[in-house]
């Protein structure tokens, strides 16, 4: 099953609801005065509820609306770092590999959804804006001190971000190249785990203006999506909602050779098998603030 | 004006209102059914409202209720890092200064109210469990690219943290280490700007069981509140609400020669003035899950 959030053209009110052929069906009044949220329906274990609730109701065309990142009131984004072996060119001998699980997080107001336009920095800030195509696990049942072993269980799907990052604040400190306004993206919507039945047969293709510039399989995660959670989990409680971004594969801008950073005008697609694309567009800073412009679905 | 989100006990409810003279003042319900939280009211900058509609209504000891952190709600717990010169012990010649702001998060779930249990990790983890007490900066009027002049303007109040840190986690990750369940507080009330005229001249005392093991002025900050909100303000909209850690001075456990990390039953205590004192008694995880023990305010 898919899922999405969203809003309609011109209303600012997030709305959610089940995808089917090119169409939002949203839930029954009834199913929504209970489950505000698509977090709400994922906290109470509702998503065959939802399914069901979304029979003969009303749909919305894809084209219709403005998708937001699939659980837009998450409570974390939580993402590993450095979590693929990466080939940098000439001056690095032997690629840096970490000794554990590297995290950072995500704050409000950092991720747009699809079709959505990536705010590019202004100023020096906007020459080190970069990508990194991602697998994100969404969390169903939450948890604390989750086994390896029973780590599947607690994701409720999965879905696609753009770890936007921008290196020269990075150098800084992770969190500060990290979390620029609208630098990242999340989406299209939320591909339940039982339509993946092997997660590690997924592909990743990151697709820079048409280019391949990113192409790996989840199983070459250096630490698989079981110890991410695992280790999470150990540190908190792993609530319905949150989110897991599972690291990069080799080939953001930064790793080229010559370097190729974003800019304005540039297309980027991220491809995952069985989940979908997560397409944006750059926009350089000046123009933010006009109405934005919507790629086409 | 001193204000304090909290619940009554037994209920998880959250309320807010206005402390006088060891009272919570609750608004009236006509205030609170347009303002839900205390970060509505700061969003609204419906402050002075609040005081006037906290004048004859119901009032609660504070012995009656759960203090919670000021904004439970707030959008964004962003810390800065290594922002006072610290005197390492023996080993080091010459203290690490930072080049420039270090930045980190702390999500939700982390930072418990005053007088509430700090959770300490079982297991190894919780062998280097430590402490930091540090002022916070209430954002007030959102914004980005906020100049250093008008940074302060900014500010909706102040209130005090203890940042709990995993140290040999946060080897691993800043952000793991800096983000155990419960292992932070954040309280005991907010202080309202026009309360303290000149910030730079309060300081920070933390006492470990009556010791005094942190004391310094907020002068001594490598990177003064002014550049912290000009410089987060450069990746990234600041909301009302959102909370800014401003670092913790020399003394933590990690830097004392020999090292005292938190043990089971510790008293923690860190004042600042003009605000107060947030107090909180550590507890290892054996014992969390029976009803909580709070320590008298």
């Amino acid at each position: 099953m898919k899922l999405a959030s969203f809003t309609l053209k011109g209303n600012k009110n997030p709305l959610y609801g089940v995808i089917r052929n090119g169409e939002v069906f949203v839930p029954g009044t009834d199913f929504i005065s209970i489950h505000a949220s698509l977090r709400d329906v994922i906290e109470a274990n509702a998503l065959e509820q939802l399914e069901r609730s979304c029979n003969g109701t009303k749909a919305y065309s894809l084209n219709e609306v403005s998708l937001l990142p699939p659980v837009p009131n998450a409570r974390r984004v939580i993402c590993a770092g450095m979590n693929y072996q990466k080939v940098y060119p000439v001056d690095i001998d032997k690629p840096p590999e970490p000794e554990n699980i590297l995290l950072f997080s995500k704050l409000e107001g950092t991720l747009v959804g699809h079709a959505d336009e990536l705010e590019m920095p202004p100023g020096e800030a906007g020459l080190s804006y970069d990508y990194e195509g991602e697998l994100v696990c969404i969390i169903g049942k939450g948890g604390r001190y989750i086994s390896q072993q029973d780590a599947l269980e607690h994701i409720a799907g999965f879905t696609i971000m753009n770890d936007g990052s921008v290196r020269d604040w990075q150098k800084q400190s992770i969190h500060a190249g990290k979390n620029f306004a609208n630098s990242g993206s999340c989406g299209p919507w939320m591909v339940t785990r039982d339509d993946i039945p092997d997660v590690t047969e997924v592909r990743i293709e990151t697709r820079l203006n048409g280019d391949n510039v990113q192409s790996a399989s989840v199983r070459e995660m250096l630490f698989p999506i079981e110890e991410l959670i695992c280790y999470i989990s150990h540190t908190i409680d792993l609530k319905p909602g949150d989110m897991i971004a599972t690291g990069s594969p080799d080939g953001s801008g930064g790793s080229l050779n010559p370097k190729r950073y974003l800019r304005d005008g540039d297309k980027l697609e991220i491809e995952i098998t069985d989940i979908g694309t997560l397409k944006n567009r750059v926009c350089s800073q000046q123009f933010m603030g006009f109405e934005k412009q919507k790629m086409s679905v």
